[in-house]
């Protein structure tokens, strides 16, 4: 087996609630239940993203810590990966959780459009957030949800500021922003493998097109998100 | 000749000042004797911002219409687009000067990093803008900083959101947002002809990269800015 595919599973995004899906883990507890499934059924990364006790999503470092000690309790060697998105938080607030030194942290590079907003990622705190990461050790995992956000992670690599070899999410699906397109998808991989060839990288499909991201992934010798 | 080239001369950008180059004409009066200049040498197309009197740029609509007259008495038959860009002004203070109805405007319709911060174009924002040059009708160039927007352009285009059929222009070359890159120019390129056969589209490679793109755009059979 010379290039294993490595599953992703975000057990509770940003968004949906026990109103949209009553299986939504959404305490801590459920939430490591739930990985610990997952895990168990072969995913090696957890993506986390933690809630305040309504359901609203937060970057509370304190969250982040109870999560982080049951996964690594319950799921051995299961690697954490806690969401620096900036649907929880705003600023520097993202990056709260770094100094807990999970073994990776989402990162995005670039700014692009969301269904009703900006998802803004100005240049200087894409920077900090980078160098935090530096500084304790996490490893980043590059969320492109457009064709420039490849170039960009590509460069901030080459300058030091990433630590290579590079791991990037295809993130296509979020109204806006990329939609599900094979041909895209397909220039991303030949894109990303001429940039940067010792990079790793994993297809997402937020919500309808998810099965398909994932088929794609897989048959391109990706990694995948569920 | 069957599809002859648009010259889109861009006479005075929002940033240049007279300190960086004393060629670049700020006065409404050096603006129209610059773009009868480009006219008489064959532009059919100016891209116009305007200035305050200290040259940073403003959205004023009396600055524009003083401007669209100009070009339009020494220049006739030139196209006037007249930039909504946000580097001008915020909001819908950004539309303005759409009340004139000019021939065209340029409209970007996703959200990108520029060198030193967001360019912020939220969605509800792109929908007014889109709206009041349906209201007025003003031909939009679509200014496609990255992939993305090349669909998001062609979604609005098939919601009846955009007159068809599409003007895209490709900017390439701005730090932080899209490279000048071959590869991505043939698949931008490729992508609209797939998803909009009928569209019309220029390159614009901004800074180093200008004389590239032109040559590039000719090429490919685009139209072309400066
Ligand atoms: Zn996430
Ligand atoms: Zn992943
Ligand atoms: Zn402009
Ligand atoms: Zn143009």
């Amino acid at each position: 087996m010379s290039n294993p595919c490595i599953i992703c599973v975000a057990i509770t995004g940003s968004v949906p609630r026990k109103e949209d899906n009553p299986a939504v883990p959404v305490t801590i507890a459920e939430q490591v239940e739930s990985t610990q499934a997952a895990y168990e059924a072969g995913a090696s990364i957890a993506h986390c993203h933690v809630r305040n006790d309504d359901q609203t999503p937060t970057s509370d470092p304190d969250k982040f810590a109870a999560l982080k000690e049951g996964i690594e309790k319950h799921c051995p060697g299961m690697i954490v990966q806690l969401s620096t998105g900036g649907r929880s938080g705003a600023g520097q607030a993202r990056g709260g959780m770094l100094p807990l030194r999970p073994d990776m942290a989402s990162l995005s590079v670039g700014s692009n459009n969301f269904p009703t907003r900006v998802y803004e990622n100005p240049p200087e705190l894409v920077d900090w957030l980078a160098s935090e990461m530096l500084k304790y050790d996490v490893k980043p995992e590059i969320e492109a949800f457009d064709l420039s956000h490849i170039f960009q992670a590509v460069k901030m690599s080459a300058d030091g500021r990433l630590k290579k070899p590079l791991y990037i999410q295809f993130v296509m699906g979020v109204m806006n922003a990329m939609p599900v397109d094979k041909e895209v998808f397909d220039f991303y991989v030949h894109t990303l493998k001429r940039l940067a060839p010792d990079a790793q990288w994993c297809g997402a499909g937020v919500g309808a097109g998810q099965i398909l991201v994932n088929e794609w992934s897989i048959a391109a010798g990706g990694h995948t998100r569920t």
